[in-house]
């Protein structure tokens, strides 16, 4: 039922082509997988996500197994019928929540995100697994490899990944190194938990880890290669800035077997994504496009900035916040095909966000996972052309 | 283009069917409208609200007077442009909004909803017209009875109303009689201001004034009569109770032109609505199923109850925050067609409310709305059958 087949077109870079075969349908990679954290896109219907030609979506293992609890899930027909997405699905191993939350700097680390307050919920990490705090009632639980795997077997995703310490990147390479064996073990028991429930229903991903450090990018590459995964995720610290998650993103690729899709955790940049696409990465997540939205902000392309009267700093997205909207009749996009761009003009977004109205977060969240698809589309097309370099300046500004 | 039939298909009741014609298209009465108060409704999408059979949306004047202003919803194409509604709608005059806010009381005494913590707006009510504070920015505005009519105009919806003085329910028959003569003249202004721009892309309601007296609702009658209105507004106090709303709603309608349509103001009780339709209202509007669904309500009928294992508290809504939908599979109700039943289930609409995740109030939305189009359509065909009290008994707990 599960199958990856991939072509490189190109001989200046590792770009390729696939097809990801799963039983809930195939995907066309490289592909973007959009957050549905607790089981829902905040503010879009399944139809609707269809609709803007998403293939597939992820939900986060730790928020469902604190609520409602992986038996609820299972219960009403796992993730898909839960939520009613019939299309592929992936799910994570819950330890990224765990010790972003507990490490508390693990997050703003690898994501480069502000520093958050929220309370330390990691209680203890050792070989058995971590035990970490509830954030919704305080009660204890513990998270080892057999019971991630558990957890989501229940969920019932096509794919699924193994547990692993998400070291923080503060950390010097001897506890990289020993986090690593620590995640190679975690590693074996998740294979070995998962291949005693297999089914057949799911495929599971290994995770390279190694850090920002080349000879242990390597021997982890080696473990993951030599275990009978589906996939490899990219994981681990991936430096401090983007030209060194570049290097590390580089190094960790370099040795994975080829014959595996590879999933790179957590990135979603429009800039970043060239950059994964151009090392061989086949799919992307990251909640960056559904939260932009939810902060005002519509991914748009270096050609829409240049129909603006005004030359203001040109980003990978604009605010329609602000107030160079308040009377512009035009769509975000008008070269953009979703519903939002297809209906409503940024005036009556900027409208409704000073407003307060809820329909802007929806429209912006269809504006922008309509854009995440179209620019895996494009990139798909332009691997096929061997035309990246050419299409990645009318995305980048 | 603006044309009302109506037929009274009933030897035992004063409920009618008719055909309500606008520059957007035609509305079977008795129909609901829905509260797009500031240009939007609360997490759905035009295109979504004629998925669910809506006929007709109404904006709120006094909130778009304020934000985005007149002139660019205007500039956008009106509100039909601005908001991608491109059926028909109504504006209300802005006065509810001021008068409500401003006495503080008022709002809570027609609809009868709880205390309100908001600071009074209102700033002075003279023969002129009303000086109130932004609720936005603490600027001061002057809404007169042409001053409505103008920003109206502007907003450019099929139906509009004339600005009249909201009296609060605790004042005397005196004050009561001297503010429907107030709103009277001001009615006549408004006419005379709607007269002059007149283009036959919008048409007029009058307001029936008279508050909780016979005597004043016959000359308040005769008064709307008498004057070139298209339709009329049952407006002023309903009285304290649902008892005497229905003495009040039958003693204003009683002496009103029957060729012309009456609208209720801000009633939406499915109670009510057969109270309503039963005295020959032909359409309705109030925040009630949008909001509730905010809240997590979802409205259902006697029959989904008799369909739960324990025997809660019958109510025209069902909770769905409430732990016994927990683990429930089925839909909110199995013989609805809207696409939230069609898609999802209890047990995830109430993870959902419990996750504080968006999508749950999109999709509750969507129901109420569904719901509120099935209620009219079945009292629509209750009538041209003559059956509306066996139907009242289908939708009343």
């Amino acid at each position: 039922m599960f199958n990856f087949t991939a072509t490189n077109h190109s001989q200046t870079s590792k770009a390729r082509l696939g097809k990801l075969s799963t039983p809930h349908g195939t995907i066309e990679t490289p592909a973007f997988i959009f957050c549905a954290t607790k089981a829902a896109i905040k503010g879009m219907t399944p139809q609707s996500m269809r609709q803007e030609n998403t293939q597939i979506i992820l939900a986060n293992t730790y928020h469902l197994m604190l609520q409602p609890g992986p038996e609820i899930v299972k219960q009403m027909g796992g993730l898909h019928g839960f939520m009613g997405w019939d299309g592929p699905m992936l799910t994570d191993s819950g330890g990224f929540q765990i010790f972003s939350l507990g490490h508390g700097s693990v997050t703003e680390e690898i994501k480069r995100t502000r520093h958050s307050a929220r309370p330390k919920s990691l209680l203890k990490i050792n070989e058995e697994g971590a035990i970490f705090k509830s954030y919704i009632n305080g009660k204890r639980y513990t998270l080892t490899p057999e019971k991630s795997i558990q957890v989501q077997q229940a969920l019932g995703a096509d794919f699924i990944v193994v547990l692993d310490e998400c070291t923080p990147f503060h950390v010097d390479k001897s506890y990289t190194e020993q986090s690593m064996h620590l995640s190679h073990r975690w590693a074996q028991r998740s294979l070995q938990e998962f291949q005693k429930g297999q089914s057949g229903v799911q495929a599971l991903y290994g995770i390279t880890q190694g850090g920002v450090y080349p000879d242990l990018r390597k021997i982890s590459a080696d473990f993951v290669n030599n275990l009978p995964f589906f996939g490899h995720a990219v994981g681990g610290s991936l430096g401090a800035n983007k030209t060194q998650m570049a290097e590390v993103v580089e190094m960790a690729m370099e040795p994975l077997d080829p014959s595996r899709p590879v999933h790179l955790l957590g990135v979603g940049g429009v800039s970043d994504i060239f950059y994964g696409v151009l090392q061989g990465i086949d799919t992307f997540d990251c909640v960056h496009p559904t939260r932009l939205a939810r902060h005002g902000g519509a991914l748009v392309t270096p050609r829409v900035w240049e129909s603006m009267t005004e030359d203001p700093k040109r980003r990978e997205h604009m605010n329609l916040r602000n107030a160079r909207f308040r009377e512009d009749p035009r769509p975000i996009d008008e070269t953009c095909k979703c519903q939002t761009c297809k209906n409503f003009s940024r005036a009556y977004i900027h409208h409704l966000l000073k407003a307060r109205e809820l329909l802007a977060l929806n429209l912006l969240t269809i504006h922008n996972v309509h854009f995440m698809n179209r620019l895996l589309a494009a990139i798909r097309q332009a691997i096929s052309l061997n035309q990246l370099e050419e299409e990645k300046k009318k995305w980048i500004p």
